[in-house]
């Protein structure tokens, strides 16, 4: 098969594929990722580029509108080249890095904070200098052995775990056979002065003695804790003696370019021989890069880093070990584990110590992972009097109620709408996306931020939330979705798809044509927006309280930071309930896997929220979808429950 | 350096060995195992041959008489070959297949019943057909897993533990990572119904789930009990699922080439770079060829062999698995470790299932080994009432004391004696070894039984046990020892080495010598059980107890096996207490590590007997000299210990 050139403009890349590879891989796997909310399968419209010269062989045109298809755009995914080849690829359809939340200072700029409804932050944890940590999972300790003596003949890993005991309450401890091998010549080499190491391993209950090394040890050492997020992935760098986090990093996660949603990449694994292998490469890949990223800025040797843990949704963590998710999208929905044994960093294939144990923080359902039980710790709730309601939004909806008495969760397929997904011009959180919108009465006047202060391509899950809002205050759009056929306007017109409405105009936007938002995405959102309020309702019925009785709502993760709690509550996907009762979390799932790096009393208290929280099926039962079908109004059928709105 | 040929005969082998290596070495390196007490340094006459052609360099003749040198005799160890050779290796240098302790079934014939004086035995644990071993360190289970519904939405591993937890009652489980990654696909081909594996590593408080495989697996699995003792090594082949052994062999540990006592082969680690390494891997060969052995005999797979537990003194573990036996030795007295975390098989390089758990029984000390705590749990002191006594005799003796409030123990370095070394005539017991004696008044009549029925070529432990009681009981020796010089026989003569008693005359010997024992040989074996007596003493002391206070006298060891308790009674070696307190155990050793194998409550029993065990170190204080003094005559200074004796 003759192998093809493909020049890639305006970047100037050169790529080989030959006739049986589309274009899209050949991309992809040359480094230049695209966008693809359908995985590649011709179903959108988000890897559209324009082939300037040569010959090529498309086989479908997917979501692309006819004017699109007029001017020449075609999914790259579909596309076969059958010449040399010079492709243009807009700036829209390229999967740039997005703005990923690592910490809770807001990334400075009007558009990070949400003007005067700006929304409670919860604090980054205290940075304990001085105080350190309780347990990590690593650490080194300077002892001093007593010499034995005929007073005193115990041996000699006897000796050390002795002052080991006494100088942490370790009681289980189980030295590996290195370290035996090397014991008495080191003890007796260094006058019985020895820095030892220990190592906890999830799942293992005695730790480990990893390392006794003459003197004292003065070199540091390091723990990662990781949210792999379907998105994205963020890694913290901590300083296990301090308990200081000395750097962060986040990028995308790789997996990305096989499909937005987990269920996509499920699907990968089941249709390709190679699929599952291939995915965990990519995240394994996704998370070693970040690892060279914060050694290198933190000038450490990467072998400094002796402990990882992980905090990821159930399918994140089966792709990342490379166990078969084929099950957790297949009714009853069963995952193969939901309490991973620590396993070694050379097995899990990160580029860490190799002796290093990896751990994943245990997950409840196939939709309620570790990320979830690390949110919740994080946010106290399994701790506290108060009820609370812990809500992680993104193509899931991930939301637990409770108190320290009981929990219940559940996961609702919000749908990928509040990624942008399934919205001709939605967008991820990235540079160019709308975020945040403004609209007069009558839709004379509409103002839009996006992010990164650029002209806008697209818009993302805050802005349509922020859309739908406004269009509905500002008279455009009726509660069930329609535009309210007397209002007139420029921006309100007809298309192939239906009534839109005009939010960019192509002149000012970043793209070649008009963003807009159609009736059918409109109706999209509120279907989303009305599976949260579902969900939220739901788990409140099974335990008989009222809306009014949620004394906190901790909002979590990327798409939390910057969404307007007002607008949300306006559309009805939030509680009507006072606005100083929401806070936000930040990323919640890489802050509890850092607790858990640091605290056995987190690791404990993370078991032990696994243990406790009751997962509640939507799929069973009438509630949900009554309460969904109810839900389908801006902002629901029953105006009592959203009294703001009622007197407006 | 040229290699000359050296022709061994009778065997008629050929060996190779240049000028600078050992003829001694060279046969050893070619499987041509001598004798050597000393460990091959020139100091014993183990090792002699004759140069029968050709021209050798000798350093020393070591402990050769002048006759033997006169005879042509040389010490393989000290000679260097000058030119090609044919050196003849007579019987009683070759180091054949020793007796070994397999059961407690006398081997038959008359030897080994100790005729009217014969003691109690022990029957071997009765073998529970049926009724099956509690918790085996290996197991298999056929689990009918509970399918998943919208009731029940578990992940797979959850729904398999909880039916492992609810057929065993073990709570802590934990899947290998090779064990989820099967997972999902074996439970649903399988319609749920699966064969799980789980295996106990010692030191880890969790059971591990190895293997999950589809059906019912029929396939028998096995575990192998080892005692590895510093002369011989034992192997019984374990039927996991019945608790019946199935196989047994004993050779002997090929590490005695190095030297026959514990001392002589730490002192080879210290002084050949490469002696650790070899150590390891002659004890580990050994154990492989029992293995291999096993298997073959039962046409399993040794791979079937599915987890091993090892029984030995402190120095043969570290050994076995290449710790630094070095402090052993050295004042005070610290090994490595006592309590030794299980490793895998393929580390410890057995031949069985790679992953299989490889452990060894928790010792006490430096000097009171794990074979020791299994010797205390089969004889069952540890939890009963009666104050026992528990002695395992070899070179060094190790005894203990107690009950279920409270356990001594001591060694007492008994010399070599009782293993047939630093006597002239002495060897282990081996075909051919004098091993039952008896004299007339004044010596006119000796009567001599052997090993075998063959021709006597030197005479074993009970052998001189009984020579030494039937001198005194005849009156040819007084109660220090020295040869009463009224008493004439022309058995009685002067030697260069003083005077000395004629056992055989070498025309009924099976070699080329009068087979004799000298004043001094009588005295060294006063010595060696006085030290026996007065560690019995010193652990009394300690408690402030009489002799008369021991219930129970638990003999153990293949020593312990042929030996004349009433002849041992009557030189003052053990308490004057009724013979029918007396009992016998065999190879308590192999039968603790098997309990171990097969039972929790046994592995659990041993870790408390450890704890429990105080281990007095007779070197410190003058108790321990003060009785060993006066236990340096027959049967003891003061016979008012000896009522039995003091009858006569």
């Amino acid at each position: 098969m003759p192998n093809f050139s493909i020049n890639i403009i305006p970047d100037h890349k050169q790529v080989t594929a030959n006739e049986k590879e589309s274009l899209y891989h050949a991309m992809v796997v040359a480094g230049i990722p695209l966008k693809a909310s359908c995985g590649g399968k011709g179903t959108c419209s988000d890897c559209k580029v324009l082939v300037r010269e040569g010959k090529v062989e498309s086989l479908t045109t997917g979501m692309l509108t006819e004017e699109e298809q007029k001017q020449g755009y075609m999914l790259a995914c579909q596309c076969f080249a059958q010449s040399n080849l010079v492709v243009e690829v807009p700036e829209e359809s390229k999967l740039t890095e997005h703005r990923i939340v690592l910490s809770n200072n807001p990334a400075g700029g009007s558009i990070a904070q949400n003007g005067d409804e700006r929304i409670g932050i919860l604090e980054e944890e205290p940075e304990r200098a001085g105080e350190g940590p309780d347990i990590p999972l690593f650490k080194r300790l300077f002892l001093k052995v007593p010499e034995p003596s005929l007073d005193d003949m115990e041996d000699d890993i006897g000796r050390v775990i002795r002052v080991i005991r006494k100088e942490t309450g370790v009681e289980l401890l189980r030295p590996t056979l290195n370290v035996l091998l090397t014991l008495p010549n080191i003890l007796r080499q260094a006058g019985w002065k020895v820095t030892v190491s220990l190592a906890e391993g999830k799942g293992y209950k005695s730790v480990e003695i990893t390392g006794v090394e003459p003197g004292h040890i003065e070199q540091k050492y390091y723990g990662l804790a990781v949210d792999i997020g379907t998105t994205t992935v963020v890694a913290k760098l901590v300083d296990l003696e301090s308990g200081q986090t000395v750097g962060i990093k986040g990028t995308y996660n790789k997996q990305a370019v096989y499909g937005d949603d987990v269920i996509t990449r499920i699907i990968h694994t089941n249709e390709y021989p190679d699929g599952l292998r291939e995915l965990r490469k990519v995240v394994v890949e996704t998370i070693n890069e970040l690892i060279e990223d914060l050694a290198k800025e933190q000038r450490i040797k990467q072998t400094d880093i002796r402990t990882v843990v992980c905090a990821g949704n159930t399918t994140m963590t089966h792709l990342f070990l490379g166990l078969d998710p084929t099950y957790i999208r297949l009714e009853p929905y069963t995952p193969v584990v939901n309490n991973i044994p620590a396993v070694r960093a050379s097995r899990a294939g990160l580029n860490v110590y190799p002796m290093a144990w990896v751990q994943c923080i245990t997950g409840v359902a196939s939709y309620m992972g570790g990320d979830v039980t690390a949110g919740v710790l994080v946010s106290g709730m399994a701790f506290a009097e108060e009820l609370t309601l812990f809500v992680d939004i993104g193509t899931n909806g991930e939301m637990v109620l409770g108190n320290k008495e009981w929990l219940i969760s559940c996961a609702c397929s919000a749908g990928p709408a509040f990624e942008g997904g399934g919205i001709r011009h939605g967008m991820r959180a990235m540079r160019g996306a709308i975020e945040k919108v403004r609209i007069s009465p009558g839709g004379a006047k509409v103002t839009c931020c996006t992010i990164g202060n650029v002209p806008p391509t697209g818009i993302c899950g805050s802005g349509l939330i922020d859309c739908v809002a406004w269009l509905y205050k500002s008279g455009i759009i009726d509660r069930s979705g329609n535009f309210v056929s007397d209002v007139k306007s420029p921006r309100i017109r007809d298309s192939a798809e239906g009534k839109e409405f005009v939010l960019v105009w192509s002149e000012k936007a970043g793209r070649f044509t008009d963003i807009t938002i159609s009736e059918a995405e409109i109706k999209n959102l509120i279907r989303s927006k009305a599976a949260v309020y579902a969900g939220i309702r739901s788990m409140l019925q099974m335990v008989g309280l009222p809306v009014e009785a949620i004394d906190r709502v901790v909002i979590a993760g990327g798409f939390g930071r910057y969404i307007n709690i007002r607008d949300a509550i306006d559309i009805g996907m939030f509680p009507d309930i006072p606005l100083e009762k929401y806070s936000y979390v930040g990323n919640s799932s890489v802050k509890g896997a850092k607790l858990a790096l640091l605290s056995k009393k987190a690791r404990d208290m993370l078991e032990e929220i696994a243990k406790k929280m009751t997962y509640l099926e939507l799929s069973i039962g009438n509630t949900f979808m009554d309460e969904f079908v109810s839900a389908l109004f801006i902002p629901h059928t029953d105006l009592g429950l959203f009294p703001t709105m009622q007197k407006r």
